[in-house]
């Protein structure tokens, strides 16, 4: 009989050993691209100054922060410390705290647990995994590694080996920036931001009303789904930028970027899974330049699976030295819940174990542990099962637990040999 | 110019990337050993249910549990929720909550990152890694897995590559139960107990006075200094306590026990690396048999390094069905603060980065894409520098973060060839 609640609380994920077992391989993965991307690992702590984390959070965010109090501390004191809610503020503390201890253009990968108090839903967290690779500038950085960013996790996608392709989907803030000037709409700009943002969710009648309700003529509402709809190739949505007929220097560098961006991963290989495409922008405000997202085009009802971009300053609300960067981050726990939900993985949970192995009676476990050892050795993960049951209870067991049982008895120890029954 | 305090908080860890790069490389190493041994990794949430955590807690825990309250939350409102303090709580809950989809004896490995709100001192975190395994039997399970888990935390400890020795010290929470019980002094076994635990802490004259402050006969006092003072090989220890002319039945069961798991490491290999010694407490009271800590004999200052135990029943809080098991645990944070403090790791902080890609200028960027794909599908950890200043300035930066750079220029690109230059 249960005497308490033992189920995990809503938002957090606690899995089954066999599942574990797929989510710290694909965790894995993305640590070792990210290693072999040339990212120095670093771990900032989950207990942060609640200051710290209030410098930068604002909306909702302000009001999901995790604050933590011990239970010895009197109720009415002021939280003092708070969980983390994403790797970027802590990252630019750290960067402030350290910065002479290190070198620049500085390339760092984050990997590790953020908290959000947010409502509990299907396939939301509270408590997640985000794998973030970022690489900062000291007052100024190439746009060379903005294409490094992207060329990073698209590699860490494709070590995933999903069943469907995963694309890149990347644009350049200062296109927008530039055509809202062009057709004099700088001031609207939040809004129509906002509402290029939202418009892959709603019907395409709901945008055009959305743009008519912040008071564009038809003219500019009919212009603005033109160029949302531009994606392809770069020179495609080049040539219809160019249609417009805008002058903008603001509009010709975000276009330069991309095209440079974009050159740069074709010549990485990556051209079959990139596109340009204007229709993204990102939330944040932070980002000034290059954006992306990644999605699986096959199923267009999930969205965005990860993305990021390039931001001016990273170090504004710490330090009044200058730090450009760009980044980008993988959300682990929704995307392994995606795709386990819509079976896109080509891993199925299987036994982890690679042997069992099985003394039929005390006298054989010596042999047992030295063919362990053996099989150990040679990389194997291997358990022993001391026999106090019945053989076939012991078998029953094993077979649960791993793909191979190894059973010993005295005609094994005597040869020195042993026999390896599959599983299938 | 700072604008904020951007230093992490006390008892926190918080590392330059090389250092960082060790630490990882441990934990990745445990991760690893666990494995190999057959255990099946799990990961519960961080953030619990606080009856649950109150359920188990006492003393001193009780007041170092961080509760969490979210941002919008009123002020009187109690918490419910609060980040875990040990894995062994929450392991028990994920036992009794999925039961049913487990298969016993489960061979379960745990690392992460727990909390507790001690006073901030040296060496001492608030937020640290526990790197633990439990092997959990339903109603029983054989004493051998109490060998097991003994087993494979001196293969972890072997596998760090220390400069000095690693030791098991082991005993059985029986021999100085039926010794007690023998000297008629079971009621004051607690006491006994916790000055035993703290006698290698002070000098000999010091737990004399101890025994002697709760009443303890000279006879008695000097049975026990006799008594703890026993340890070395299993032989020697038990011919050592035959001495004492005791009959107990738990006595008998305890020194089997204890001789059935020396036996069996030793079986393994490990005669040198492992020791009967009845000085071992293990402070917590729920230890019911075998007990164990890990020490290095020529850093006696230093203390246990890790350690674990036997438990007859690990999930009496929240469920009447008995899971008896045997568990140990290693400190990560504390024994890499003392190992690097020590200087007794073999592996120094180095550019944890094998190559440094630099086209000299935007022309050999695609070649360098190639030289730097080429590197890393042959496992090799490699960034890409674009030479947007002079070479030197960039032949700098990558000394400072890689082993090795590549230069391309216009005759590289040519010859599609390379050279590799290696830093000192």
């Amino acid at each position: 009989m249960k005497k308490l609640n033992t189920s995990p609380i809503s938002g957090t994920q606690e899995l089954l050993p066999s599942a574990q077992f797929i989510f710290d391989n694909l965790k894995e993965k993305i640590k070792n691209t990210y290693k072999s991307h040339g990212f120095l690992n670093i771990e900032t702590p989950i207990l942060e100054r609640t200051e710290v984390l209030f410098a930068k959070a604002g909306g909702d965010t302000e009001k999901q922060i995790y604050e933590v109090k011990k239970t010895g501390e009197e109720g009415d004191k002021k939280a003092d410390e708070a969980l983390r809610f994403d790797h970027t503020v802590p990252l630019a503390r750290y960067i402030v705290e350290h910065e002479n201890d290190l070198s620049f253009p500085f390339k760092v990968s984050q990997i590790g647990e953020n908290f959000r108090g947010e409502r509990a839903q299907r396939g939301r967290f509270r408590e997640f995994y985000q794998c973030d690779v970022d690489i900062v500038g000291r007052n100024s950085l190439p746009i060379f590694y903005d294409a490094d960013i992207i060329d990073t996790l698209i590699d860490a996608y494709q070590g995933f080996e999903l069943k469907t392709p995963v694309i890149a989907r990347i644009s350049n803030r200062k296109i927008l920036k530039g055509f809202l000037e062009g057709l004099n709409l700088e001031d609207k700009s939040k809004d129509i931001s906002s509402i290029i943002d939202h418009s892959e969710k709603v019907p395409l009648e709901k945008t055009k009303e959305n743009l008519a309700e912040i008071g564009l003529t038809k003219d500019a509402q009919s212009r603005i789904l033109q160029f949302i709809d531009l994606s392809g190739d770069i020179d495609q949505v080049t040539s219809g930028l160019q249609a417009f007929g805008i002058e903008s220097q603001t509009l010709k560098e975000g276009i330069d970027e991309l095209t440079e961006v974009i050159n740069i991963l074709k010549s990485s290989g990556h051209e079959g899974k990139i596109r340009a495409d204007l229709r993204i922008i990102r939330g944040l405000d932070y980002y000034t330049g290059t954006v992306f997202e990644f999605a699986m085009p096959e199923h267009p009802e999930i969205g965005s699976i990860g993305g990021g971009g390039r931001y001016d300053n990273l170090t504004g609300y710490f330090s009044d030295q200058k730090f450009p960067g760009v980044g980008g981050s993988i959300g682990l726990n929704r995307l392994f819940y995606i795709l386990s939900e819509k079976n896109l993985l080509k891993i199925t949970p299987e036994n982890p174990l690679d042997y069992a192995v099985i003394p039929i009676s005390s006298q054989e476990v010596p042999y047992a542990l030295e063919v362990a050892k053996d099989l150990r050795a040679r990389g194997a993960s291997v358990t022993i099962l001391p026999n106090d049951k019945k053989l076939s209870q012991s078998l029953t067991h094993a077979s649960k637990i791993t793909k191979n049982a190894i059973v010993l008895g005295e005609e094994e120890v005597k040869n020195k040999s042993y026999e390896i029954k599959r599983f299938k």
